[in-house]
């Protein structure tokens, strides 16, 4: 079995995991931690978790480095980029769920997330991971950047159709739609019952973190047609707009993506091409059925991405939508797929219960 | 005390008609009828007007005619263009919230909404219910067709902007999430709780009926800088993509709208003056600060619009979003509204309580 | 117009009171005041105001008592007691929506609130503002103490049956469902959405401070055959069992209550003969029809309580449900009933807009 | 790898069992059926399951009892009663997810559910599933009925006091609270989403059919200190009250039990025991720490039930809440849980991933 540790555990996504590892194959858990619950019960934090007599010890990357066969890491950003060394490296292997080695431009890092960076030496080495663009550098990889949840949203619905460059990638808008587990755990007013149940807004109105990621991955697929993680002199570069929404709902994304045809004249057909060209094996990649669009309430607990089209004649624009669980293919299943892949698993391993619906 | 009927009061906007109206200080219910329920007591229906020993009588508009001064009409489309006439007309004035004369393209209507219209002859004469728009003709009017929910808030949201031509008008993009009362009360599937809970879907993608009613009003604004309500020869078209999305929440409705300036350097405050020069007397429109969005909460049981905007010079485009309640500012009350126009009262009568919050 | 001040406009029951307030034929809001916002606008902390450019003013009870008719308090126990004085009471009438004056036995309320009470002086004077109960010495009254959410709906779901003794109070127990804005604005884990959304739970079971607010109010209800509002010697105490639960939902407390008939062959006709006797006039009480039970959706943002019950002879048990908003018959809507009463205004007035739906 | 059929796989209780069997180590689906959707996509019913190319076959009990090892029936009450025969027991097992065979006393069954039972011959052989209860039974079984949700919540809650006969019995009290899902996929306006959503109400009071079969399981725990499952002459019959609530929520049932001890004087820690003394090994009945309550929240998407209970000595009450997932413990967990025991499989087998949260 795998040993697999969870630096903190007490928040959404760490929990997510630890539901998604207990019932794994071929791994365990063998280290949970909290910042600021460690000695305490884990089902004192999440009575879910009640019948496992789990305990939650301190966050040290050290101890979980040394005891561990891979490490996730699922702390605020700016705390990895310290903790993950050289040293760790050498001794385990570590997905992390934050955004600290997601961003190839340091100077994107900081300028969106207003902190400095701390580990410049490793984000060379961090592959970006997305299973199904970059399988081939996870299989060998010790440090993983795993995406955040509306980028994995935003780019596998455009991934194809920028690489391929069948849209004009200066008319791309991202309107995404939210649960509010997305938000984190954090005592914050907005996000109480009473303010979050009912209602629909913005937020982070063309501010939010995500879309650098967004931008930086898919101007990689536009301008790497050899698939190289890379960015070189004289790529062009991809600017969007990314607008998420918070939607009175536990989990779920839904990301409505617009944009206008590269050339005249393409049809539904013509896109479904391009997306069965680099998705018609990829099994958490379902696409709708041709008039059908997703809903997130079938992908909830699950590790899918539905991602249904329409190329409106009328406008002359694709409109796309892409439906996951920000908590699964978002964020703890996407860490688990990783693993595996590191691994050398069946790339389903724990993540073949399909989704559950009505929940 | 001016006296009111409904046509169709066992439906959503219907029974928010009969809520504003009991306690309007000037206009009292006469009459509320039900095609499938008439004999039955309204408070046997809908239990929140139980204490008001209503009865509901057949669906006659010849009735309600004769003993109303305006008759509300809430019933499916197809309907009221076969039922309203020169003679009713004559009788009483009609404010109906349904889409048969919403529409001055005859044409455009049989297209979208599949059936044929019965009631040509009326349509010119037929003012737009759009209060803040069309006041004036609003004022002599005895037929309005009161504005669908998701147009009076794509309208209001863009109006300015087109009428000054500050938007690029082949660029916009709305999309739109609605809570589900939208959907009427029928018995569909898809709007049972379990199905409708928890979960974000988009439909109508690319077909929805409100798209041509919100293309043909700023069509009008565009090119009629006089502010007439009638289509010429020679007029530019505006053609947009509408998407509306279901949000698991009663009422509701978000429409975030995308477009690029017209010429480079628009800034916020240019925008702004332009909603000021418009809007800044219009006690429903109601302009957030700097760097706020609308959110729908607020405007729930209000008949106001919420409207906040950036201008973002990453990517050069406006985004303007727009919240209200689609069963009052999107039907009911702008409905009564429109009633306080025509006879000549303050427009604010009956209409002067707050939003419910939270509720 | 009635001069009407608020403390503590910015608590979810005082923002209900302001939209009640802002309708109201005879009153006008004079006096908005914060703890901890002073000098903002009101429409900056809640939205749904900002068309009326309020300002929060800093929480003192002598200004507010100098320029109004009437105070509402709506702020946290323990400090009514303190701010109320007979020299604020020489100059303007009280209404408090806190749990400081509705014990009369000072020793019960030290023991359930674990504080001092420091306006032991006051309390034989206020009086307890169930209008539908105490409306005779409503009238007269200087200090009103409003009761509370749960034991609104408690109290008047079971005062006919046991002022006419025809349940055996040793068996009552109440179930009681509330929504999420009973708990307040107050930033706690356990009201974040994500972990009040999709759950029910019990809570402060057998220690809510409601209990005893009710069980005293009962147990007055049954020994003063009269109708006086002081115990006495000798009096048979009501002791019960009061459970609530948190419902995912923003407001209505449904109360279902448990009780043994008094004697054996009670029928669904003697108890309804019992609830005529009380309730036959009152407009804000709406008994349901046989075989119909209560649900909080056809109270909400109006002042009604609905109550419907059947008895049960399989098991010798009568069964009765009671509905309302929590922030409007459970609070703000009281107090403005109340505040009707004292100025000799029609009890209805402000409160005339029946219940929303859906909403 | 054990062949299971499920007849009726497009109810939520029939898609549960297909989502838990996907995902079993030792089972796989060999049929799906649906009475109106022979012939169909299962992922286009449910979209949840678009990646498994299954098809609905028509609900045929001859063709599903001759390709499999266990068929699972979750069809509406009186099918089963019919359809399944000593023919079809000969062939293969049956767990039976309606009510059919749940009753051991027909009259009562035709009593409550109002339509005549054709299987009479076979409700002597049927073990009630409830596994933790009647496991010895389970074990050599052919044919089980499976629990109602609320029957799973009302007996395990109240088993082990009445057992040990640690309560009044005539005292007993069961208000339960569920998700609308309890309420099955049927097209009933009461289920629509805006007349479920933001509401609590009663439904089935003192009518409910799951209320015959909690007392007829307590009754005969009660009478067979032996642990007998059939009744006897000169049994004491527990009579009680059961009344269920609506809540707005997909799933989840939580019940909230009232008894009197049986005697004076019983403390927590009595209780306490008498849990301990019958689900001390049970790893899905999960006990609460003191103080603690079960909320439905901890349990979605898992097969536990969570207990907790205080003693009020003021009141001389027990109040236990027990909460579950009403498809996983409530009908398709515990079905998959019969069947690990039935095939003597590790009882958690296939049941292992903890309840998910927040979802």
């Amino acid at each position: 079995m795998i040993k697999a540790g969870i630096l903190g555990a007490t928040g959404y996504a760490g929990a997510e995991l630890a539901r998604l590892l207990s019932a794994h194959p071929f791994a365990e858990i063998e280290i949970l931690t909290s910042a600021h619950n460690a000695g305490a019960a884990y089902g004192d934090i999440y009575e879910n978790f009640r019948h496992t007599g789990r305990v939650c010890e301190a966050d040290d990357i050290e101890e979980a480095a040394r005891r561990c066969d891979v490490v996730f890491i699922s702390l605020p950003h700016g705390i990895a980029s310290k903790r993950v060394t050289a040293d760790i490296l050498a001794k385990t292997r570590i997905i992390d769920l934050g955004a600290d080695f997601r961003l190839k431009d340091i100077g994107v890092y900081e300028k969106w997330y207003g902190v400095e960076h701390f580990g410049a030496g490793l984000i060379a080495e961090a592959v970006y991971g997305l299973s199904e663009i970059h399988r081939a550098d996870i299989r060998g990889a010790r440090l993983i950047a795993n995406p955040g949840c509306f980028t994995t949203a935003g780019i596998l619905a455009l991934y194809p159709l920028v690489k391929d460059r069948i849209i004009d990638i200066d008319t791309i808008i991202i309107d995404a739609k939210s649960g509010v587990s997305g938000a984190g755990r954090g005592l914050k007013p907005e996000l109480l019952f009473c303010e979050a149940d009912e209602t629909v807004k913005p937020y982070g109105v063309t501010t939010h973190r995500h879309t650098p990621e967004i931008e930086e991955q898919l101007t990689l697929a536009y301008n790497n047609q050899d698939g190289g993680a890379r960015s070189r002199a004289g790529d062009r570069s991809i600017i969007l707009n990314f607008i998420p929404h918070l939607v009175p709902m536990n989990r779920g994304i839904l990301s409505t993506c617009y944009a206008m045809p590269a050339e005249k004249g393409v049809t539904y057909e013509d896109v479904r091409a391009v997306y069965a060209k680099y998705y018609a094996d990829e099994y958490f990649i379902r696409l709708t059925k041709k008039g059908v669009f997703p809903e997130t309430r079938w992908t909830k607990g699950g590790n899918f991405i539905d991602i249904g089209f329409t190329v409106d004649e009328r406008t002359n624009r694709v409109v796309i939508a892409a439906a996951l669980d920000n908590l699964v293919k978002g964020a703890a299943g996407q860490a688990v797929q990783n693993m595996n892949i590191m691994f050398g698993l069946n790339e389903r391993a724990g993540l073949e219960t399909p989704p559950a619906f009505p929940i």
